[in-house]
């Protein structure tokens, strides 16, 4: 539901003489429901269960301060200058070592493309596969940065159904043939097999290989798009999909969340079939990615206990999502579900049928707390009931005081029905 | 001209199973003549003209990593954290202090985005304005990089003719109506209207306002991309087009030739009633721009005397340009001509009509220095006779001795004629 600023400005925007100069692509880049929430959690006071954010108190920032001013005294020259378009060698070689901690054995660091952050990598991805109209399958719900990728290239987006061991492999191959008998050209499967955003939902171990298969069978590509993997709060790590899979997927990792975000440095492994063209594409992007950010990685990677780091983290956010959880059981009426996440950062809350939960951003906004509502995440413009809940940036305090306020807004909105 | 290993390649991209699945514009995707000498220019003992890196030896290293190691350790939650997709604020009025500079007295912050280098601008242009077969006009020659950002858009590439002045207004005009009436959709104009990257060519005050107007009557934008403005060589910066015109022109400014490229950081200075939809598009792209790199730019243009550094460079940058005109004068033959820029990074060097650069560059290299073949920045597939020296990397001893080793390679293809 657009609001009023937003009527106005596509009124401003309409009447321009420049108006006939946009691409059919343009009218399809919307302002996020993210977008809105992102200005509305700087306010005082609110409690955000809104955006995924890393908690980066528990980074060393000491540490990475003293690399960043040696890199820059003794390494500027090279730090501050342009540098090849896929990205540094060593840097390149370090993401196959954290590939490896997942199960990822066989990366080649000739297969790697760093990019800006991986949410470039979709964009690359798409700019590499996708002709307008192309059909791109995901998860529903999915990520709310992909879906803005794909209107941006004119993909139509299909979704597949999932339940709480991620996406069916029957329904995705009902869907592909679905798709296909009416004439749709599908691309790629694009999926976030581990903790789900929004869903927290991961894709069992079981159902990987046959979910390769099929799309194997079907000649589509998979994007794995894999940021939270090593954010598993117990075990080992799940497998990725590319695992034993070199030739049919495109994985895409992040160090936005296992470091830091304001770096924005991912990568995407590519088959070696496919590197050269995404390679060439992403440089067409972004000429090479910051030389900077990239070398400050490096060292972090070989000048620190990065796996203790990330032990750390999975304690931190196994604690919160606990939290959440407890929370969630103690003050959410009954006809309110929610998902039991092994790890990431995201809760998905479910409301009966027929409740919007956009609108109840609002109230929720009036009572202390933001979320944000279900409708960002999925293709479809139905109104969604809904909401993702973040704990991966608030205290355990604050996730159970955040709850509290925002079970009796659904609470009200149910009874009001 | 592909090499073997391109061609081979190119076999093995085209025989795979996957081959069905590339988006059109994937297949205009081609590995640039830059590229190639890229690679070879880490050669030891070539003297390389071909490379337009600043030269950052001249920078306060120990204060830009003392503000970095501040940052990091003071502001790390910040710093490193997720920011707006626009840009800091700060970053953003700074740019318009920048802007300032150069004669753009009335930028509004609201209306600037901060972007991953001025390629990402040009990325995001493209996919704001141009539908697959939409017409963009540019100088010839022009930036081998927008050049593959079109490329990768599906855009037919117009060129307008310059002279020593630059674009020809009437030229400009004439090819508006001859584009028009054979039934071509055109967007936007691209111009480098300083110090044109390859030529060195300047747009000539007495020609700028009449360049906007045509462009305003046939109501198509124009992209200003000036990353070497501030890099004249004497007297003050020419105003810009945008200077006068807020509504007609998207200006394209760079942090990387008055600072660093290796931090990737630029904006787009964009007329308001467009600022929007070139926001969202740039936020699909990138998220956001990397925070810590924006930081420490806000802190070098705070914290030092950038005006002077900028000083500091016109001063480096034009002598090195006078050693190369020098060297050019006493070492090339009869029969080949060269421009003689105002500032920026290069000297644009024409051969007799008939003879192709590109083979050329191969024995340049055996004669132990580099260069760009002219080939690389038109959209045309026929051979040039042109090619781009760099004097903005290499000391003035090296500029001498890298035009003394060419010099003999060119007679000699003008004596096998």
């Amino acid at each position: 539901m657009p609001t009023e600023t937003e009527v106005a400005l596509e009124r401003a925007i309409t009447s321009h003489r420049h108006h006939s100069l946009y691409s059919d692509r343009a009218a399809k880049i919307k302002q996020s429901a993210v977008r809105d929430v992102f200005d509305i959690s700087l306010q005082p006071g609110l409690i955000s269960l809104a955006g995924g954010n890393p908690f980066l108190q528990s980074l060393p920032l000491e540490k990475l301060g003293g690399m960043a001013y040696r890199l820059i005294t003794e390494q500027g020259l090279t730090a501050l200058q342009y540098g090849g378009g896929q990205g540094t060698e060593r840097l390149r070689a370090q993401a196959c070592e954290v590939m490896a901690e997942e199960g990822i054995e066989d990366a080649d660091p000739a297969n790697v493309v760093i990019t800006t952050g991986s949410q470039s990598a979709q964009d690359v991805a798409c700019k590499v596969f996708c002709n307008p109209g192309d059909v791109v399958l995901c998860e529903d719900p999915t990520y709310v940065g992909a879906l803005n990728t794909f209107e941006a290239y004119e993909v139509t987006v299909e979704t597949v159904a999932m339940d709480e061991l991620g996406l069916v492999p029957d329904e995705l191959q009902r869907r592909i043939d679905e798709v296909r008998s009416s004439g749709g050209n599908i691309k790629f499967l694009y999926t976030i097999p581990n903790f789900n955003n929004p869903s927290g939902i991961t894709l069992a171990a079981e159902r990987r290989q046959r979910v390769v298969e099929i799309c194997q069978d079907a000649n589509i590509l998979i994007i794995e798009d894999n940021p939270y993997g090593l954010l598993r709060f117990d075990g080992h790590p799940i497998a990725p999909l590319r695992a034993g899979n070199p030739d049919d997927v495109i994985y895409m990792g992040s160090f936005s969340k296992i470091l830091a975000p304001g770096l924005r440095i991912g990568w995407a492994l590519v088959p070696a079939h496919l590197q050269r063209r995404f390679y060439l594409a992403s440089e067409a992007v972004t000429l090479c990615p910051p030389t900077l950010n990239q070398m400050l990685i490096s060292e972090y990677l070989d000048g620190h206990d990065w796996r203790g780091q990330i032990t750390t983290y999975r304690s931190l956010y196994s604690e919160r999502c606990a939290a959440m959880l407890q929370a969630l059981e103690d003050f959410m009426p009954d006809g309110v579900s929610w998902t039991q996440p092994q790890g990431g950062f995201f809760v998905w809350v479910s409301l009966p049928e027929g409740i919007d939960t956009y609108p109840l951003l609002y109230k929720a906004i009036d009572a202390g707390v933001i979320f944000i509502p279900g409708a960002a995440f999925t293709p479809s413009d139905d109104p969604s009931s809904k909401l993702r809940l973040a704990f991966s940036a608030v205290s355990t305090e604050n996730i159970r005081e955040g709850v509290r306020r925002l079970a009796p807004v659904l609470q009200q909105a149910m009874g009001a029905r």
